[in-house]
């Protein structure tokens, strides 16, 4: 069977690199586009070149922002005396969502993670702890992920924080909302059983 | 909540107009290009670019092309007597993924739609008459959509074709493989009817 055109071949491939989508969908993409106006397409191609050069890193929790400091460091309505650590900046936005935090952030940028050779210097752990140090926090709260890894760099900033005298929280784990006992691995449903609080 | 920095939100929105790429996908696909190696993310900009200058019309069949002249077209190892008459270029990979069948094709670069205002001089229905006037074709299959404007094209281009007295075959409409009569519209169980084959 005769393939498609080398430079369609090249854009499938490198559709499919992205998340999610696989040869069907990256197939479908690079044949809806040439259908498409060019200037749309070239519009996806220039937002591309532009967010790399235009997102910037906040200077104090090191989320992605426009300017030197992102808009929620800079917020005067955010309560200043609560600091959610998490690891990536992708998952300010998903705590964000929930409505539910008005707080301040502090990014990692990486989990701790021996086998992959990360260590806490890799990461900005050292400039969490003087964020720490010089601010007036009452509560840290660390909302890294629950796997291995997540634990660990949890487990490991627990030990730095705790001298320096403040709250230190954890999220809690348990049961997904939704989720059945039956389809939840006996880790999670220990963690449940441990966090259980009284009605 | 505040949202993203302008530029991702602006690459969201230009992800969201990709087919199948929901609110959802949009997100995570621009925050994993912001972890990723710029240079690919690169590659994939210019991909789209490329893929607008680099792929040509083949000048016989009007479908994609790396030349002038496409690999159907120019290949020694196909049936020049038998001619597939397509609605959209991507139709023809469709086609060729079956392995079955070994003709050539024309494509038609669309449908004849008076709601659109789409008529035959719209698409490439003369250069199709005047192909089959100087080929040597034993026979012309339509296989243009089994939807209204398709079959108004398919009406419409077998009336132009008749008097060049050349066989001229239509697809066949019926019940898909693993299709459930249940499932199944009364449109096509009608057609699946109408052209039951003897066994």
């Amino acid at each position: 069977m005769p393939g498609y055109p080398k430079s369609i071949e090249k854009l499938i491939s490198e559709l499919q690199k992205l998340p999610g989508i696989g040869k069907r969908s990256a197939e479908r993409i690079a044949l809806d586009m040439l259908r498409r106006d060019k200037e749309e397409s070239f519009a996806l191609a220039g937002s591309i070149r532009d967010v790399f050069s235009s997102v910037k890193e906040c200077r104090l929790c090191h989320a992605f922002s426009d300017g030197d400091i992102c808009e929620i460091c800079s917020s005067q309505t955010r309560d200043r005396n609560i600091l959610c650590v998490v690891e990536e900046p992708k998952e300010v936005y998903s705590i964000e969502a929930t409505s539910d935090y008005n707080g301040l952030y502090h990014v990692l940028k990486g989990r701790i993670s021996p086998l992959d050779g990360i260590g806490p210097e890799d990461l900005t752990v050292k400039q969490l702890l003087e964020r720490i140090r010089k601010g007036k926090f009452k509560e840290i709260i660390l909302a890294t992920n629950s796997d291995v890894d997540g634990e660990a760099t949890s487990v490991y900033l627990a030990e730095e924080i705790k001298p320096l005298k403040v709250k230190l929280t954890r999220i809690a784990f348990g049961l997904p909302v939704g989720g059945l006992l039956d389809y939840v691995d006996k880790l999670t449903i220990s963690k449940a059983l441990e966090g259980r609080r009284e009605m």
